[in-house]
């Protein structure tokens, strides 16, 4: 765990969230991605060290449409910076959290990702990054 | 906005939550502190550039509290540390966000802080940080 690779906040619509982080983070969203297997759409802030992760859902099925639809606008997941994903995984494993893919699968802005289950982290959806 | 500072998480339970978080950190807590104003209790975590808080109620009335009773557990806040917290939230206002604190109070971990209304920041409580 090096630090926070970025914060995943849901939002129903980049056409007014993208300008509002924008003004929030003083900074311009430097990219957008969209991950068709998970049914998002991502946009990328920075911010020093760390990213903001603006998340928008492309069908109703997504699990961000469900996030948005159970929850309301918010942030969704908080996701960690990991040297070695593999053995992180196993670290945690070990530790007894429920580790939700045993295989990391490639997520956006060119990484390897795993999630935990929120259920074993007080209902903190937490991701790991691994820069490929 | 030069980083996220820390990122808050409503705990019902530091007895069982400390142990958990520096098992998912792989890090020891390094400070507890009581912020008696707001009615909680705050745990830290560092991460290298960032810090994780968990945040406990120390009474019925605390925000914390409410949170726990209508959202449960989970992600409270996110907080950015800037350099000039004054001209930060003069910045923000003229953008139009709503801050909760014109003043920033003191906050825990010896810093001047300043929370925005989740309600202009799509349901995100965002809160500034100023080293004192």
């Amino acid at each position: 765990m090096n630090k926070i690779e970025h914060i995943g906040i849901a939002v129903k619509s980049f056409e007014t969230s993208i300008p509002l982080f924008e003004a929030l983070l003083n900074t311009p969203c430097y990219k957008t991605e969209e991950v068709e297997s998970e049914g998002v759409k991502t946009a990328f802030f920075q911010n020093g060290p760390n990213k903001i992760e603006l998340l928008e859902a492309t069908n109703p099925d997504s699990p961000i449409a469900k996030f948005l639809e159970k929850k309301g606008e918010g942030i969704h997941h908080i996701a960690f910076d990991v040297t070695d994903i593999v053995a992180e995984i196993a670290r945690l494993k070990a530790e007894g959290f429920t580790v939700l893919n045993e295989t990391p699968k490639k997520g956006a802005d060119n990484k390897l990702v795993a999630f935990l289950h929120p259920k074993g982290t007080n209902g903190v959806l937490v991701e790991l990054t691994q820069e490929v």
